[in-house]
C-alpha cells in the first residue's frame, strides 16, 4: 500500500446488480470513475455497498475488475472484514496484493458480547496471516448495524502492537462525543479519523480529522468533497447545512434502496435500483416521493 | 433429503481446531460418532459450532469429510444460512447433494431492521436457486445473536409458498410464549418445532413438538435424548430438573468456550479448548471452577 495517507471523502460505492442479482462489474467501474471525477475515493464493499450480501469470491472478482479497468488502487479502501477469520484474511490479502490504499475492516459481527481480548486477537491474527508491510487497516466502528463495536481501549492496544498497520477508523456510531474522543486521543498519533457521514464532516475537519466516508457521497459527491477541501472557507457552515439538507432527504427512506433509486433515476438506468435480499427496492410511490423531494431542493447528479 | 422427518435431540456440534486454528476434521468425526452413539443428531455448523467463524469452503470440506467417514447424512442438519445469498446457496446445495436430512438456516444477519418481505425474498431465492425437491429447511430463529428474527407471519408465508420444503424451526428466542405460538399454529401442519435448548424440551414434547437442538447436547447428550424418548414417563419432570442443573452450570461461563473446555477435560485432549477469534478460551481459573462445579453434581461424559 502507498506511503500517502488516504484523506478527504470516500464513498461506500453502491453495487449494481443485473436482474438475476449478479453484480455488474462494468457498471461498477463506470460508477467508480464518476465518483473519482468528483474527487471521492472508493470505499467499495462498505455497508451501503451491500458488501455483506456478496461472497468473498464475488468481491475478489469485482476488485480485480476495477483495477484491471485502470482505476487507481491507491484511491481504494475496500471493506474486507468478514465473520470468518479465513474470509477476512483471503479478502484482505487480495486487496493488499492489488495495491489498495487501505482496507476498511469490520470486526467479526455474528457473535455478540465478545471481549476486547477476542477482537484484538481477531485483528492480530489477520495482520499476522496477511503478513505484508503494505497493509493499512482502517477500523470500522458501526455499532448500530454490526452490534459489535471498537472501543477506545481496543484502538490503543492495536495501535501499540501494530503502529504501522493500524491506520485509522471510520466512526459510524453517530455519536459525536465518541468521534471527538478518537480525534483527541489518536489523531495526533497519525491515526486518521473519518466521520461515518458528512453530518460530522466539518466538525471532524475542524478537529484535525481526515474526512468522512459517507453513504450519501454516492449521490452528492462533488458538494461533499468540496467542503472537505474548503473547510476553512468563510462559507463552510453554509456548505455543511446544504449537505445536511440533501442527506436528510435520503434518511427519510431506507438508505441503500434510496441511493440506488437515485442512481437509477438520475442516470436513466432502472436496473440500478435492484438490491439483493434481504433488502427490497423502493416501491414506485416511494421512488416518486424521493424524486419530488430531491427536485424540490434542486438536486442533480451531473455527469452521471 | 429423506422422507423421514428429523426428531428428538440434535447438537450444534462444537468444532475442533488445531493450534494453527485450522478445523480438525478427524476429531469432528469422532465427536459426531460419540453424539450419535448417545442418540443425538448432528446440527453441525450451528451457533455453538462457531460456524460463522468458518468460511464456506471450510464448512463444505468438513461436511464432505463427515459423510466420507461413513456418518449418516440423514442424521445431519448443517447450518447453511450466511449473510450472502450466494454463500447460502452454495452451502445448501452441498448439503442437499450429500443427502443431509435437513439444513438449519439463519436469515441473512448483517443488515438490521429488514422487512419480512426482504426475508421472504431471501429464503425464496435460496430455495429457487438450489432447486431440489429433497431440500428440507429448518428456519433458525435466534434474535439474541442474529438480531434478525423469524416472525410468525414470515413462517406462514413461507409455508404457504414452499410447503414441501419449509420443514420446521429451531426457536432460540428463549421465549416460551413464542415457541408455544409456533407449536399451536404450525406444528399441526407438520412444521416441526425444535426448542432452542433442553430447558423447554419437556414442555415442547408435551405440546406436540419435535424435540430440541441444544448447545449442551454437546456435553450431556445421553440424558437429554433420554428425556426426549421418555417424556411421557412418570419421572419426566425429575429428568428435566436434572438436565436444568447441568445446563445452569454451563450458563455461568461463556457457553462455547465452556463446552469445549468440558470436551477437553473429560476427553483428555487439551487442544479441544481452542476457539477461533473473536472468542477466547476459558482462563485456567474458570476452567478449574467449571470442573469443580461439574464434579459437584456427579457430571461425566462416558465413552468420550
Amino acid at each position: 500500500m502507498t506511503a500517502k495517507r488516504m484523506q478527504g471523502v470516500l464513498s461506500p460505492v453502491v453495487t449494481p446488480f443485473d436482474q438475476d442479482l449478479r453484480p455488474n462489474g462494468q457498471k461498477l467501474v463506470r460508477q467508480c470513475r464518476w465518483l473519482l471525477d468528483n474527487n471521492v475515493g472508493l470505499a467499495v464493499f462498505g455497508t451501503n455497498s451491500e458488501a455483506n450480501s456478496l461472497s468473498v469470491g464475488e468481491k475478489r472478482a469485482l476488485l480485480q475488475q476495477l483495477v484491471e479497468a485502470g482505476l487507481p488502487p491507491e484511491r481504494m479502501m475496500p471493506g474486507t472484514g468478514c465473520c470468518a477469520l479465513t474470509d477476512s484474511v483471503e479478502l484482505t490479502r487480495e486487496a493488499v496484493g492489488l495495491g489498495c490504499g487501505g482496507v476498511l475492516m469490520l470486526p467479526p459481527f455474528y457473535y455478540k458480547g465478545v471481549s476486547d481480548d477476542g477482537l484484538f486477537r481477531s485483528y492480530a491474527e489477520i495482520i499476522e496471516r496477511v503478513g505484508d508491510a503494505r497493509l493499512r487497516i482502517y477500523l470500522y466502528h458501526i455499532p448500530p448495524v454490526a452490534q459489535v463495536g471498537i472501543s477506545l481501549g481496543l484502538i490503543e492496544r492495536l495501535l501499540k502492537a501494530y503502529p504501522g498497520t493500524i491506520a485509522g477508523i471510520k466512526d459510524s456510531s453517530g455519536n459525536w462525543d465518541n468521534t471527538k474522543a478518537m480525534l483527541d486521543t489518536f489523531q495526533p498519533e497519525g491515526f486518521d479519523v473519518f466521520a461515518g457521514s458528512e453530518t460530522f464532516l466539518l466538525a471532524t475537519k475542524r478537529a484535525g480529522g481526515a474526512g468522512c466516508i459517507s453513504a450519501t457521497a454516492n449521490v452528492n459527491p462533488a458538494a461533499i468533497s468540496a467542503l472537505a477541501d474548503n473547510w476553512q472557507a468563510e462559507d463552510a457552515d453554509a456548505r455543511q447545512a446544504a449537505l445536511d439538507t440533501v442527506r436528510q432527504i435520503f434518511q427519510r427512506y431506507p438508505m441503500i434502496p434510496a441511493l440506488k433509486a437515485a442512481v437509477a433515476l438520475y442516470g436513466g438506468d432502472a436496473d440500478w435500483a435492484i438490491v439483493r435480499p434481504p433488502l427490497v427496492a423502493l416501491e414506485a410511490a416511494q421512488r416518486d416521493a424521493l424524486r419530488a423531494d430531491l427536485d424540490a431542493v434542486g438536486f442533480s447528479m451531473p455527469g452521471l
